[in-house]
């Protein structure tokens, strides 16, 4: 075994070789992270969680993290004007929750009709679409990069069946984002709660339905106390991801090590969070159904083709808001088209082929 | 703006809060790594490359890494006995490269029928892969963690069409893995070349088929000059990973934080390669298409069902193997049927109608 050794008189070199190099090695910083999740919150408050322990061990303490849960510092929709302050470092959330700010950031979660959470990774990072979030956020004074994600939500809950868009109209559901809006021009009343408030605005009925995220996370949520109808896929949120979102200022003054440290722990995470949640879904899915007596049904063609005219007219208002939005829409639209059409020639062909053959649909 | 400013005095402090920690934060480690690919290979080995510099980058060079491409330091197949040896610290390769060692080493790679990329990720984090793995893994010597992926890869090169199972018969492929052995099955007769010996044995008609990568990966290749029929989705390769394998005693000896580091580069890098394939893919396909004359074909729904047939066949042969064989096999197809199920309900549905309202197949 010839293994490499090392380094006594290590002490006396610095990271570049020169005795000054420790001072600037050890330099320490903190960073304050807000968090649109609340504390402890199975799936999506635990990964911000991870997120930010994640950050801090991998700069052994140079770059130490404190994180507030939702309510713990500012309300879960006041993380972005806290961060845009600069009374906060960084948050961690949904950008969709901003849509009141600009519409567009819609897609730096998720768009109904739109791409699955690997489509939209490969959208951010080599297809554009980073360029354009930092284009969006740069102009509120913040700097996102991707840092979690769900994969392709539920439905959503509902307490009756769903067998029309007729059966839409009139529904008062909580559903954000542009998701929000296709439903509303399907008649349906829409609000956006955050995760906390959801279950007892359900309980009490003044929502008769809502979405949250997939099994795994909307277990905890207890939603099947009033609405049993478990709907799978919905058209909302097909995949994308979380942000971290940091102040602009506090982002440039970061050395290209404190930069890559950060991204390297949010992209570790987006994967984690993604697939934890992958293999936790069936085993969530399946206690919601012989524990609590969930109902599962699917959308309809019927349903789903009143889901794509409805995104149609959603993205054209989007679009006409400013030249921001519409450049925004066209790299969007253009990447699905691609990495999705490319995709169902590989790995969506493929899984056709394997569902169909084992018999696993 | 409130922002924290730290550190005058840090010089004097030292990671854990005391004067000795200095000395054990800057000492500084070699990793040697040799690689299944070939040096500046689009695709495969950029990707090695890159994380080979991550590494380097994150640890502020406390862990340097030298790499070598197959054949610069040991030949692409000879990497496992270099690092099982200790001679160099890490492998970036297939492990299904090494079947000959053990067959279970196919599915840390791909096998037939087998897992999407996004599914295995999930086998392997969250549903029992990786310490299946490590004990396999173990064995030998070695520790691998997840580091780069190619998606679901195409079916291959062809220099006639296959329209049934029968075109199957005697022809001549480059085909490695578990993947080889369906189609072994299926009467091809297969070997297993390592990528850069690709190209000289379809062009003097050694081989007459060979599977590669994706249209990415595949164009810089020149395959098409002797084989014109390119395969979508195939059966062999739906997905998974590669390799980041170190020595294990070398890696038992490092800290919780260089560990840390290798892993975070790791999984950074593993979710790169996989996207930026995905990216690529359409683009490179369309000049494959445009600039190459290349005919693009699907296997038929009586090939696919040969080729179910025959992946259950190894499937019970790799497990006739040992005790761990059966182990790895019963994780690995209940991963399968648990998320994958479970994926067709929420992604895999979405997908579908999504493709179908829009037109994207």
């Amino acid at each position: 075994m010839e293994r490499r050794t090392f380094l006594s008189g290590a002490a006396l070199v610095g990271v570049g070789g020169a005795l000054a190099a420790p001072a600037i090695a050890q330099e320490r910083k903190t960073i304050t992270i807000v968090s649109t999740w609340p504390r402890d919150f199975p799936g999506l408050g635990l990964s911000a969680q991870r997120l930010a322990a994640r950050i801090t061990e991998l700069s052994e303490g140079r770059l130490t993290t404190e994180y507030f849960a939702a309510g713990e510092r500012v309300g879960a929709f006041d993380v972005f004007d806290e961060v845009a302050a600069g009374n906060s470092q960084a948050y961690i959330g949904a950008d969709y929750y901003f849509t009141g700010k600009h519409p567009s950031f819609a897609y730096f979660t998720s768009v109904p009709f739109g791409m699955t959470t690997p489509e939209w990774n490969a959208w951010i990072k080599y297809s554009g679409g980073q360029e354009l979030w930092d284009e969006l956020s740069g102009s509120f004074g913040l700097k996102a990069i991707p840092c979690g994600s769900t994969g392709t939500q539920a439905g959503g809950w509902f307490n009756k069946e769903i067998n029309s868009p007729e059966d839409l109209k009139g529904l008062k559901m909580r559903i954000p984002g542009l998701g929000g809006q296709v439903m509303a021009k399907l008649g349906v009343s829409t609000v956006s709660l955050p995760g906390g408030q959801i279950y007892e605005n359900l309980v009490s009925g003044a929502i008769e339905a809502s979405e949250w995220v997939g099994p795994y996370n909307d277990y905890f949520m207890k939603f099947y106390e009033a609405a049993k109808y478990y709907y799978t896929a919905g058209v909302h949120e097909p995949g994308g991801g979380l942000a971290f979102s940091m102040n602009k200022d506090f982002y440039e003054g970061l050395s290209d090590w404190e930069k890559a440290i950060i991204r390297s722990a949010c992209i570790e995470e987006h994967a984690n969070a993604h697939e934890e949640g992958m293999a936790l879904n069936g085993v969530y899915l399946k206690k919601l159904i012989d524990e609590h007596g969930v109902q599962v049904r699917d959308f309809n063609d019927d349903i789903w083709d009143a889901f794509g005219d409805a995104s149609a007219e959603v993205f054209e208002e989007t679009r006409a808001h400013s030249d921001l939005a519409a450049r925004i829409d066209d790299s969007f639209q253009a990447a699905l088209r691609q990495i999705g059409g490319t995709m169902d020639k590989f790995e969506y062909t493929f899984v056709r082929q394997r569902n169909r053959v084992l018999g696993l649909t």
